[in-house]
């Protein structure tokens, strides 16, 4: 499969989020409750926008799934999901670690995906069957001998069910734990695809949040798959593993009781 | 008080200390545990020995306190209060929210404190009885009308006893708990001195921890203590308590159950 043109597009994409997100970082830009009580703000309203002006002008046949705008159903069989802000409330905590996130997905798989970083200018992009690179530059996750040896990330115990958080706190029991960082969002995929972290585990994550995530770690060697270690899709379940070294697999599977 | 040659020394310390730990960032550095566990890299140790060598060349009657290299007794009543890198599992992590950590304390209390993210560049400088400063302008934290509308930060609930924990928790219930963040060290005390997070509630905090803290905090307008709603000095316990606006601490002290 050939996107040249899909990341060339990713890439304004991407241009276009960082220039309505930087002005409004640290700004005092106040936030309002979703319907799922999530907070959102005018920075992630105008990045999604623009970027979905960009998609319908060159790509008209294509779907558009956005966090903040909803679904453009399209006829091609391809679709664009974004998030404007991933991580909004670190954003509005005033930490460069949150991202924006561009996804293709043909036939409901991600076969492309971006991480950009607006404020520190940092820019993850994996495309199905390529090198995932840093601001150009190929990255890849580390090995990992042993599940006692890993990291382990998560954004935050309060986004887990008690019966998932359970299941969480089981897989830490058998990581490294003085090693466990909380909260980060996509930066934690981001920073495991550049070999820093290796293995971040979630819940209830929805399709703009995970799905440009896949291309990133896959292409960068890692794996990313679901609780139960099925491949990520449109209709996933919303339970997220990302493992740096897939040969840990099995044993993280069975630190998680099989869950 | 006048401290203009103890702010030119602490602007250098910082800079020395990003020579060392910036080639460093994501460059694979391996991590060793401490008596306590804590990982600690060649990173830290470079940059506390090389901030350690300015002060006994500048300052050699203070006291130096440093994470890495322990106590040397001064004999003029103030110390250097170091942390070459606070947030270690975040360096290590390839997060750019960690901090060296500088303060200067006479007589036990903290009258200058630096917190500098080496890899962002970027600087608060809090100075007993003047405005805080991000990379030279000055900060100040936001007024929090209520409670039930604040951000709270902590890095994690897993550096939490049982009993803090529930301390924690029962705090968090009274909060914005849908903004509430994990991870950052002191970099979360930093964003609250720039306006951007309401309270940061804390425990086991070591004094290098939390020493150059204090006057960044209150030099924005904030305020920190211990969780009995006592000042910070040498010899408190550990709990540590922000405020983006002092006026809520009644509010926050009677959310933890008068702890």
């Amino acid at each position: 499969m050939k996107l040249d043109a899909e990341i060339a597009l990713a890439h304004r994409l991407a241009d276009v989020a960082r220039e309505e997100i930087r002005p409004l970082f640290r700004s005092g830009v106040e936030s309002e409750a979703k319907d799922d009580a999530s907070p959102v703000t005018i920075a992630d309203r105008n990045a999604e926008e623009a970027m979905r002006k960009l998609i319908e002008a060159e790509f008209s046949g294509d779907g558009i799934h956005g966090e903040e705008f909803g679904v453009k159903e399209g006829v091609s069989g391809r679709q664009w999901v974004l998030d404007p802000i991933d991580g909004t409330t670190a954003f509005l905590a005033g930490r460069p670690i949150f991202g924006t996130l561009i996804a293709l997905l043909v036939d409901g798989f991600p076969v492309l995906g971006m991480i950009d970083q607006p404020i520190a200018s940092e820019r993850w992009l994996g495309v199905a069957g390529e090198p995932t690179t840093f601001n150009g530059s190929r990255v890849e996750t580390r090995r990992c001998r042993e599940l006692s040896a890993a990291s382990l990330a998560t954004t935050g115990p309060h986004y887990f069910t008690q019966g998932q958080g359970d299941v969480f706190m089981a897989l830490a029991a058998k990581t490294d734990h003085k090693r466990m960082v909380m909260g980060g969002d996509c930066y934690n995929y981001a920073c495991l695809a550049s070999g820093q972290i290796d293995v971040v585990c979630e819940a209830g994550l929805k399709l703009h949040d995970y799905a440009a995530l896949v291309p990133v770690v896959e292409g960068a060697g890692g794996m990313m798959c679901d609780w139960a270690g099925e491949p990520l899709h449109a209709g996933s379940d919303g339970t997220v593993l990302a493992l740096g070294d897939p040969a840990r697999l099995e044993d993280v599977l069975e630190a998680m009781g099989g869950q």
